[in-house]
């Protein structure tokens, strides 16, 4: 076969289309609603997320179209032929608010708010999904990976078991955004600015089966471009055959090592074992950089025994987030406009976590305490209500537990949702992808100093405040009355 | 930012570059090597896996190029111009030899065999990896989740939490492939002629508030196309509403109800109270579609305790094969070429199971009885090896437990490994991405009757041999022996 190429307008789901042509036989298409896309619970037992993705879906929003290939496919099904019709019209009309790529997000939260058309609400939302899901998922994997190593770079080299090409660029770019140094990956590394390295494979020693002279031919190569080679000494038996050969080769050929690469065995016995060699040897400022399996548990144990590791290459279980490989991000209506107002909606559940918070375009707020500078806490607003006033104590109350109160005092708050796309057209400055990744990278960085470590620790963290403001907790309230009443 | 739009290209590992640069400085970057894809461990604790992505990787390899905008970012990355130079005529040149799309595989046997010059299966494993493993992965997956549907009909509808917008299309194919029956996912049902299909979201029922008038809606627009409609009951109370205004709104309109649709609650206790109540009252043709976190052991439990579920709606835990994100294949150098002949490679390791299978290009047969039509064993042998004669018993050996021998008799052998490339060209006939797709479904329906049920068994199954002929076997004890000596 020829590989295809994939029309991204058609990334969306049949039920979609069959919705939205029963909206228009009603005349429904055009009622105008509001969409927000949230998760309900953390991923791997955390208490956060880092919000990636959400430039690509102002971007595939912006451009929605679909082709005359795409309205043939649509017609094949056996849609009416004005419905095809009216589909060659279909854009993106609407609003688009979210919070800021890299953004540290919670249980609860509207991540990206879509008001519009029902029919394109409809349409766009799986799309939608499929793109922040996955990218926010791996940027908080890998956000884990990079607090376990304290500091240490970390190399993403997923490339081979990432779950398609998409996913290899993508997750190497959320992973870069949460804190890695760098990719294996080429094309990731030239979209999106991201350091790419690499050292050699197995293969490279097997190729004569001599291991002292794969050296030789690798330190040569890499002493042209002015590096003290990296050596990977696991091939054959890494104290009895790399390690010596490695420092035999660096010797005869009067270079420096400048590391060795250890990718399988126990990287803590071995690593202490190479260490005190290299030392002992002379070779003090040779690093040790260990691979194979590594996750954010793996490291965090390594470094508990004092394994003297100085880098990582992390692959597979950080590029498909092996402990929990997808996202529960979903996309619920909130409200509808009826005569120029927004009517709320709630999806009631017997589970209290699923009922959603019902009303018109939400704000959602971030209080940071003006002495700590630690953010204590986020709320959740109806669209009309007037920010609180960092001079008064104000009182957030939890949507679940519905007694639990809190008073702040001496705060100043932060907007979290920005405009991104309104009345179908951009609302943000055009960056490079480049820029718009380097710049999520450094909000990742600063955030990562304004939380409590309590709330990001790896295991058992605490939970950090996602709370509703009274008039939202009270309409909220009355629904759920009305509703289970009735 | 604008979503840049990927090089394939360019997916690929920084050392790949490294490695082709140490050999092209040394002169050795167009020694022919044999390189061979193999997984270790069937994946779901199985025994055999579906080889999915083999037609993929056959037209990367034939398109392989690197552009302009490929060969500056390769250049910004320090390689000296000489090499970027070199780089330019980079192509494919070699031979792919693999099994056909869709054949039941088993570890240890090589999916695809590379031979050609080093420098380009260096340049090319990540990618190839990259597009089989997954694809291979969620295609046994989803075989799997078929298996245990027992013929019930399976929609995949697994878009908006897939691992991106490739994962998702060639996620939705593999499933097709392995034998569900249609998808949600608009794109994949163009590209590979997978058959379209949904229903309707909550999000339809809240849009007025009202569920009796979003069914009236929903039935008008469907029998307007000549469908008995599918009601999603759930919204509020599948029992106490969703049913019964479903009905009432059948009844009213004089129509059938094509199914319902449970997507929450206990899909055994709501089936059976549902088909009870859609019996009585004379919807005895009405269909249940369950879905909501459905995997094949959620279904096969299902079904032990009868729950009246008519088809199948699977999302995200046969989309990313939730219970083993990755497939860990690898792509290992069995053989070099020196002076003409193919010197064997191997790669030791501690761990049987990881040390490979030296020898150049090898053969793949499969045994099939001539009495009872079951597949019963495969076997790997050297390039110039002569067929096992079907009238002369023929002895195989275990590659782990070497003093494992079975004598076969009454058998014949079938070829798994055809050309698809042959020095740099296609080898195949040029066939429709639609075409390839139903054949390799056709190819999965024919196997799945020739192999015993035993080893295709959801838990514990039994294991299927795949053996070592007398020469390789030979030369592989011979090579480990020379190893552990040295």
């Amino acid at each position: 076969m020829q590989s295809p190429t994939p029309s991204e307008g058609l990334l969306a789901d049949e039920y979609a289309l069959e919705m939205m042509r029963a909206y228009w036989l009603a005349g429904q298409h055009r009622r105008r609603v509001v969409k927000e896309v949230f998760f309900r619970k953390a991923p791997f037992q955390g208490r956060l997320a880092l919000a990636v993705g959400i430039n690509q879906v102002a971007d595939y929003l912006l451009n929605l179209k679909l082709t005359e290939d795409d309205l043939q496919y649509i017609a094949s099904l056996g849609f009416e032929p004005e419905f095809v019709e009216h589909l060659r019209g279909l854009r993106f009309t609407g609003d688009m608010y979210a919070v800021a790529e890299g953004t540290f997000v919670f249980p609860g939260e509207p991540i990206i708010t879509l008001v519009g058309p029902i029919e394109e609400l409809t349409y766009v939302e799986a799309r939608v999904l499929n793109i922040v899901n996955p990218q926010t998922l791996v940027a908080t994997k890998a956000y884990r990976v990079v607090e376990a190593a304290e500091g240490d770079p970390i190399l993403e080299m997923g490339l081979r078991r990432a779950q398609g090409g998409d996913a290899s660029i993508y997750h190497s770019r959320a992973a870069y955004i949460a804190g890695v140094a760098g990719t294996s990956n080429l094309e990731a590394g030239r979209l999106f600015g991201i350091p790419a390295k690499g050292t050699h494979a197995h293969a490279l020693v097997m190729l004569g089966g001599d291991e002292k002279e794969a050296f030789r031919l690798w330190a040569q190569s890499q002493i042209k471009l002015g590096r003290n080679p990296t050596f990977l000494v696991d091939t054959y038996d890494s104290l009895r055959s790399g390690l010596p050969n490695a420092i035999a080769v660096a010797r005869e050929m009067g270079i420096r090592i400048g590391a060795i690469r250890i990718d399988s065995g126990d990287l803590a016995y071995l690593s202490k074992k190479c260490r005190k060699i290299l030392d002992d040897e002379g070779f003090k400022d040779a690093q040790i950089i260990a691979s194979g399996d590594l996750d954010e548990y793996v490291i965090r144990d390594l470094k508990l025994q004092k394994a003297p590791i100085d880098m990582w290459g992390v692959g597979t279980n950080m590029v498909v987030a092996a402990d929990q490989p997808s996202l529960g991000g979903v996309y619920k209506m909130s409200a509808v406009e009826e005569n120029g107002a927004w009517s709320p909606r709630i999806k009631v559940s017997e589970n209290p976590e699923k009922v959603t918070h019902p009303g018109g375009p939400k704000q959602l707020i971030r209080f940071r305490c003006r002495e700590t500078g630690y953010y204590l806490a986020d709320l959740l607003m109806l669209p009309d209500e007037p920010l609180p006033k960092p001079d008064q104590p104000f009182l957030i109350f939890d949507p679940v537990h519905t007694w639990k109160r809190t008073c702040l005092r001496n705060f100043e708050v932060e907007n979290l949702l920005i405009t991104y796309v309104r009345d179908g057209r951009r609302a943000i400055p055009r960056r490079s992808p480049a820029e718009v990744t380097a710049e999520a990278r450094e909000r990742v960085a600063t955030q990562r100093q304004r939380f409590y470590e309590e709330i990001q620790r790896l295991t058992n963290p605490a939970a950090y405040k996602v709370d509703l403001s009274e008039p939202l907790w009270k309409l909220k309230m009355q629904m759920l009355d009305a509703m289970t009443r009735h």
